[in-house]
Formats: structure tokens, C-alpha cells, sequence
């Protein structure tokens, strides 16, 4: 990590790549956002904040939603909105304990769906277990957006067993994964009607708390690191995991679902699974002593069957994600680089 | 208030006025938003919503801002996002802890114009004493955004001297406002060039938290009632007042602190001051007894020295704002209807 406070982004222009969650992402983010808004800070950047008030342990989030198109098989950006805020306070081990929404709406927005997905929210949010607490309501002319974006922000309840931090992880832990890979980002592609292929492939957009309470209750503590992986995929989560451990991950490739569907569509495209955006899976580092008893409840939890170790921490390459093949090969994969799918979230 | 859990919002399209702050807002708000989302709610909605976890209370607010230009005299939208949502945390009783911000960014944008909103951000967020405590980035394509959009939420802290609820409204209550209306919106107007004038105003950006410290220390549970009077100005606030405690609100209009420049303006374009939005106006009601105490208090506290009391509250004319003018007579004051100025934050 560099010094923190020095502004070392350097592109004249924001683009598309600055948004999809991979290396540009971080450039903007670690080169221009938080120098000016976190100078002071060393910290590694989570998916939510956790901060005390007046004695309570609380963690803080917020995610925008800009998914086109607004609805898809197995889900829509109303649905994205509160798992995706769900989410990010789970895997920073917290609770959500109530959202906040709001809507940049497009004039001329047709109101059937703009209700749709104000149903689509309240369902996900009964679903998650959390109350939408209040939001805020904005109109931009007819071409000022598209349709309309969505930021929801959620505040959430730190879970008591768990201490979740890159720095905890040590070489030998484990990382799980909680099933196949890629199938949200190829369900949007298909949905946008980019690769003229019919499959009955959906959104895996769920809450993944479950998981979370599943794991804290059976191995607490033995959680070192969690993340859901969306945009820029499994292959980004883990580099970023890498630079903020400062050590090295290494995947076994065999072990990595994918269903044969989304392995082809990647193949056509020239895509790696990796890459590619998820919104309803789980990774997470343990301690090898719990594996078992975390893989365990994993399995016992409804979505969890899939639950599988993919790989292991590692001292060297240092910062560095590793897949080895089942033929001995190994390759180095970095994260996701430019932006092949846009708007995936 | 009709039966909760029931839409009776008929328009078929969004359209600029649902977003303006006004009647149609409130339409879109009570008739469609709500039954979905809180259906089971009869509490007026209030600017944040308040919650306890483990004790601690706690308030949470969001707020999406669209403001066009993006920079204007006295403020610009990052500077708007930060104080907007630390005084909606603060009219509604709370001190903010943290903010988390999310950007929706239009592929093309100049990098410098996204750094000076970054770091107008951070200054105001260090003037309000508030951290900012993380965020989130998204890009979508040239075309379908205006620069960029920002959503700021607030995690804040109640402050224990305030019980603020329209419920708590009686006749005989006085209505303080902090200093001159209308100064933002006439503002915004100049800057985009609608009226070819030039003049010295500026916008009234501002925090509003030291006008509720000075008032919760001076005059504690005294305070019935407080808002940051933005979209739809002080007319619309008020009415929303005289409808969620269903009492009268009485306005001298000879009170009503009002710029000529803003009053000019005002007629040349048919609109009326109270109408016109505010970013760093405080309205409040407070029980007549302590109203001297209170209003000693603001004077006390920088940029309330124009703080005065501007009407009451009265048993008729029940859920009705009105004028009374210094020749006596008197004209009922709706919300805002329509949106004679869109995208004002």
C-alpha cells in the first residue's frame, strides 16, 4: 500500500471500466476517492463500516443499482437493491437491521414498473428479515437516466462472534465457496439479448446471511475474511484479498462450479468464470482446524449444498491468485481488467 | 389520513413534478411508495427514520441529489449531499455519526470536475463534524446520466433532550424560521441562466445541526417540531406540518424574511418565495412559553441572528397554511404544485 493521502489517479475521464468493479475500480477508488475522503486511513477498504454508538456495535453500507435491463430471469434491480446492501453488511459480519432507499427516476418512466419493483424490494426485504426504514424520491428528465437507479444503504448489527479482517488471514487457511460461479452475469447477457442463445439459466440474487449465521454459530472466530463476490467476480474478491492479506491465493480449478452453460457462453466470449459477476454466493476464509464444522453447516443450510473448499492461503506468490489445473499447470489470474460486461449490478 | 396499505396513485408515468418536493411528491409518496412499503404504518414520515439497537437510538436518513449545474454560487451538489442528509438527520432529532455516499457517474466525465465534488464533500463533511465512512461507484454510458449523481445516507445518534413528532403540535405554538427564504432556488435558476440577470446571491448550503444544538440546550422538549424547509420551500413544509398534526398554521407575512433581489425574481417568474427551496433554512415549532428562550438561542448562534418567530399554530383552518398580510387579509398557501424548478438538489 502506497501512502495513503496521495491522489495518484490519473485518467482525464471517468469510463465505463471505472465502474465495473475490477482494477480500474480500485485505481479510482485507492488513486482519488479515498485519499480526499480517508487520507488518515491504512485500512483496508470492507464492504460496510462498523463504527460504536453510545455502546452498540454497528456496521453501515450503501450500494447504488444501475442493472440494465431492470428485470431479468430470477430477479430485477429492485431485488439487487436489497440483497446486494444485505449482503455487503453480511459478509462484514453484521446484521441488517434496517434499509434506507433511494430512487432516480426517468421522466416518462412507466409507473406499472416502476410499482413492480417497489414490490420487488419490499418481498426481498421480508425475505432478508429487514425493515425498509424511509427513502428519498428524485426525477431527471426524459434521457437523464435510464429508466431508474436505485441506492439503498443499510445499517446493520455487528455479529458478535465474528472478527473479520484480511489481516487475520494466515497461510493454510482455507477458502470456501458457496456455489457455482457466473450465473448472474450470463443471465444479464442473455437478458440484453447479446448472444442469441436460449437457456434456462437465472439470477442467483439471495440474501447470503443465512451462510454468515450459519458459519458464525458453528466456527465463530475460525472466519477470518468473507466477501460475496459481484462485480468483477470471484477472481477480484480474492486479488483484493490478496493485496489486503499481503500473502497469496491458490485455487484448485476442478474444485471452482460452473455450470456447463455458463463455462460455454465464457468460452464463447473469451471470458474467465472468474471474472464474471455473481450476486447470491459466498466466499470465505477459515482457519483449517474448522474447515470441516464450517463446510459442515454450510451443507445443512438450504442454498449451501454446493459449499466447497476451492483452494487455500498461502505464503508465496505474495498478493498473487494462483489456479492450478488438474494436469499440474497453474496460472496466475489478476482481477477483472476493463469492463466486457457493463451495468451487470 | 385514508387506509394505509391501499395505492390510490393513478398517474401512468413519472413525470419531473413527482420529483420536486410538492403535492405530486407527496402523491407519488403516500399513494404508491408507502402502502408497498410500509404498509402497515399510520406515523407521518419523517425526514430519517428512527431505530434502537442495543440500546443505542439511532436515526438513518438517505437522500439522492440531481442538482443542475453541478456547481453553482455559495455551494455545489457534493457540498448539497453532505449537508442535506447531516440536516435531515438533525431536524429529525439527531446528531450525525457517519455518512456513506454513492456515486452514479456518466462515462465521459472530467476527472477534475468528479475530484472537486470529492473534495467539497470531505470539507463539509469536516465542517459538520461528520466522518465519511465509505461508499460505493458506478459508471453508466454518455447519455444516460447529467455528470453525475449522488446519494448520501446518515447513520446518526438521537439526541436525548428532543422528542420531535407532529403529534405533539398544539394551538398556540409558535413557528421560528432561521433567516431569508428562497436564496438557494433563485440561485440555481440564475446559474443555469434562465433569467438574464446578474446579481450577488449565493446559496444558503449550510448545516442547520448548531440551530437544533442551540435550541435542544436552550429550550429542550419545548420543541414540538423541526425541518429544513428544501424542496417545495417553507409552504410545502408547513403544509405537510398542518396536515400530519391536522391543526392550522398562521403565517404573518410581514415576518417572512425574504431578499428584494429573491422577491423580484419571484414575481418576474409568478412563483411565490415560500415556494422556493432552501438548503440551509430551519423551521421549528415551539411551544409558546419557551418561544423568547428560543429564539435568544438562535440569535446566539452563528448565522441564526436573523431567527424570528413567523406565525403560529391555530385550531382552524384545520390541515390549511395561511397568509395573513399586514392589511388583513388572508390567502391560503398550498404545497408546491407542479415543478417550475426541476433538478434544485
Amino acid at each position: 500500500m502506497t501512502a495513503p493521502g496521495k491522489i495518484r489517479f490519473r485518467d482525464a475521464r471517468v469510463e465505463m471500466a471505472h465502474g465495473a468493479g475490477g482494477k480500474a475500480s480500485r485505481r479510482l477508488i485507492d488513486g482519488l476517492f479515498a485519499p480526499i475522503l480517508f487520507p488518515s486511513s491504512t485500512d483496508p477498504l470492507g464492504d460496510a463500516a462498523h463504527l460504536s454508538i453510545d455502546g452498540a456495535r454497528i456496521a453501515i453500507t450503501t450500494d447504488s443499482f444501475v442493472v440494465r435491463p431492470l428485470k431479468f430471469p430470477g430477479g430485477s434491480i429492485g431485488e439487487l437493491a436489497v440483497n446486494g446492501t444485505v449482503n455487503d453488511l453480511a459478509v462484514s459480519g453484521a446484521r441488517a437491521e434496517a434499509l434506507v432507499v433511494s430512487y432516480v427516476l426517468e421522466a416518462g418512466l412507466a409507473t406499472e414498473i416502476l410499482e413492480a419493483e417497489i414490490r420487488a424490494m419490499s418481498a426481498a426485504a421480508a425475505r432478508a428479515g429487514v425493515a425498509i426504514a424511509g427513502g428519498d424520491t428524485k426525477v431527471v428528465e426524459h434521457g437523464k437516466a435510464d429508466g431508474m437507479y436505485i441506492t439503498t444503504a443499510g445499517v446493520g448489527r455487528a455479529i458478535p462472534e465474528l472478527e473479520i479482517s484480511p489481516r487475520r488471514v494466515q497461510p493454510g487457511d482455507q477458502v470456501i465457496l458457496s456455489g457455482p460461479i457466473g450465473d448472474h452475469g450470463i443471465t444479464i447477457l442473455l437478458a440484453r439479448g447479446e448472444l442469441d442463445i436460449d437457456a434456462d439459466l437465472r439470477s442467483d440474487t439471495r440474501p447470503v446471511l443465512p451462510f454468515v449465521d450459519a458459519l458464525a454459530k458453528a466456527v465463530g472466530g475460525g472466519i477470518k475474511w468473507m466477501r460475496d463476490p459481484t462485480r468483477g467476480g470471484v477472481a477480484t474478491s480474492l486479488n483484493e484479498l490478496a493485496l489486503d492479506c499481503g500473502l497469496g491465493v491458490v485455487l484448485a480449478e476442478e474444485k471452482i462450479p460452473v455450470r456447463d452453460f455458463v463455462r460455454g457462453a465464457c468460452e464463447l466470449l473469451g471470458l474467465d468464470p472468474l471474472h464474471i459477476a455473481n450476486e447470491g454466493q459466498f466466499l470465505a476464509v477459515v482457519s483449517a482446524d474448522r474447515v470441516d464444522r464450517a463446510l459442515e453447516a454450510l451443507h445443512a443450510t438450504p442454498g449451501g449444498e454446493c459449499a466447497a473448499v476451492i483452494g487455500e492461503i498461502a505464503a508465496e506468490p505474495a498478493r498473487t491468485v494462483v489456479v492450478s489445473t488438474a494436469y499440474g499447470g497453474a496460472r496466475v489470474i489478476d482481477m477483472l481488467v476493463g469492463d466486457p460486461l457493463p451495468r451487470i449490478c
